[in-house]
């Protein structure tokens, strides 16, 4: 049996009625601090500069984000429509490019929008987006953990726990699944630069769990790999396109092809709103390109001479042939293909 | 027409006479200060903590170590013994396990001490050391070179340059070499966590070089490849086995793999020195773990949560299976293997 409660105590979004709270990750794990947006410009800024962030966690930031608009629009509660929201809307859609989720969410509330119009059925969508993720979440834990042979060792990329989500995480979920099952007897993440959500993030909310991890540099995990220590890379999802290929943070279509040149496999898990079926290919997706200076300096400190260039694409794109199992909250596909992702997400 | 004396303003090593200054690495590039070392010990020391590093710079201070050493026993230039400076020797030997250049230049150093066993026998020595070391980086840069198609990417990784070396360098010699005469028109490099190499010092020696490049984080480089922007991959070594297998800077396995898999080529660049007949292959080389500290904080700033683990290899070893060319001062060795390297190498 799962204890979720444990998993509760890291929530990186809270709904306040009438503000979004949001865990700063920014100051991670240095400090826990709370920004509190009360008007969808601020949430769109908080999306933007990664005071959230997370596919799935900036979908549910971007709907309360409509909310605060409506409520800015009808303060008593009365009627909105898209076009009273358009300016809001525009800024919560352009506050990021790359997931999915925020579009998926954005356009799941413009249909309440227009099918409902007030402020109330508004938020009982934000909520129902939240609460859905978190419930997503649980079963794609049970789904994933169920692929692990007992006494496996795993990797996972990035951040993808109760951070970067409602709740309990897709690849850490699945992680964390595995481990109070018993499958897991090893577990290691990588740093991911340059924003190190692994180190920040991965890392901290493992060792408030208890589940003994190691941390390693990104370009470790070939040796590591090499070393036959880890059976499944598990990593979770910013947009699938129609025929399987995944975008995800950096780093993301190395593992892919680490895992399959050494043996192990590699797990994808997200919930069904990632996938973007209007996107036939990896090569259609649109990569985020990030400052520069986030290679350059760290922490306020400079690391790199004056004038030198970087080129920071913050995703990359794994191509379906390179995934062994696809995990949603609708089931498990095995080797993810056109086909077989149009016969279960049309 | 290389014009090399561009390439002499930076300088690692130098020999004073009676002291060893070291460029302190660990301060670059924010500070361009030097560590002057007047003791084998204080040599030993700035191997380990990283003041001085790249395999050929290690040999090459490892060998003016003995001089500092020898001379200290024998102040006014009389005889000296293996058996005299046996403390300091053995400092020198244990400073760093994975780069032979070390190993080799004690070694030769040794066979002096036992042939001629004056401090002047010695000092010669040391300068044949660096002084063959710079020569070997000139020819090895035009060898390399010359399998460059006109219009290459490249992409290299931690730092080869003149701060690893004698001077010139040696993947960073061929790249050098390659932008002189025309043939390289892109250069990346990766920023090399977790020590920065990248970042610090190749990125430092291109910029002052004035060759175009760009910096990458270490997991952007198979979305890099991916984009068919380079062409060739070129990396240093800290040792090769009798069969070709290269131990390098922890990430060179991934770019190995992922230059296979992306059709790229990948050429190791290192003088014969690197190479070690007596090592049968990669499996038998010791990979040096250092503090997990490295990762776990950045200049002063913790990065991790308190009691967050960490593991850090910081070599791996690239199959040589996966290796395309192996330049040395001696030729190009085309997929090297262990009847090559024997022919080669003996």
């Amino acid at each position: 049996m799962i204890d979720y409660d444990r998993y509760d105590r890291v929530r990186a979004l809270h709904w306040e009625g009438d503000a979004l709270s949001l865990l700063d990750q920014r100051r991670l794990p240095l400090e826990e601090s709370r920004i509190v947006c009360r008007d969808a410009r601020s949430v769109a800024q908080a999306i933007a500069n990664l005071t959230v962030r997370g596919a799935p966690a900036i979908g549910i930031a971007a709907a309360y984000g409509v909310v605060l608009a409506a409520q800015a629009h009808a303060p008593g509660g009365g009627a909105v429509s898209a076009d009273l929201l358009a300016d809001e809307l525009q800024a919560l859609r352009t506050s990021r490019p790359t997931a999915v989720n925020l579009f998926w969410a954005l356009d799941r509330m413009q249909r309440v929008l227009v099918s409902a119009g007030t402020v109330a059925a508004l938020a009982t969508e934000a909520a129902a987006i939240e609460r859905e993720d978190l419930a997503a979440n649980r079963h794609m834990g049970v789904l994933g953990a169920a692929l692990i042979e007992p006494g496996s060792g795993v990797l996972t990329h990035c951040n993808t726990g109760s951070l970067a989500t409602a709740g309990f995480g897709t690849a850490l979920g699945v992680i964390r699944a595995g481990y109070a099952e018993g499958r897991i007897a090893r577990v290691f993440n990588t740093e991911t630069r340059p924003w190190l959500q692994g180190s920040r993030l991965t890392a901290w909310e493992l060792h408030k769990d208890g589940i003994p991890a190691h941390l390693i540099a990104d370009s470790a995990a070939a040796h590591l790999l090499a070393s036959g220590q880890v059976q499944w890379v598990i990593v979770g999802a910013d947009r699938i396109a129609a025929n399987g290929d995944t975008a995800n943070k950096i780093g993301t279509l190395q593992l892919a092809v680490l895992a399959r040149h050494f043996g192990a496999r590699f797990m994808v898990v997200a919930p069904g709103s990632t996938v973007d079926m209007r996107t036939a290919s990896g090569a259609d997706i649109h990569i985020e390109l990030r400052d520069p200076e986030e290679l350059l300096a760290y922490g306020g400190t400079r690391i790199a001479a004056e004038g030198v260039q970087a080129w920071n694409p913050v995703f990359d794109v794994a191509p379906a042939a390179l995934i062994d199992a696809l995990v949603t909250e609708s089931g498990v596909l095995e080797r993810p293909d056109l086909e077989h992702m149009r016969a279960r997400f049309g």
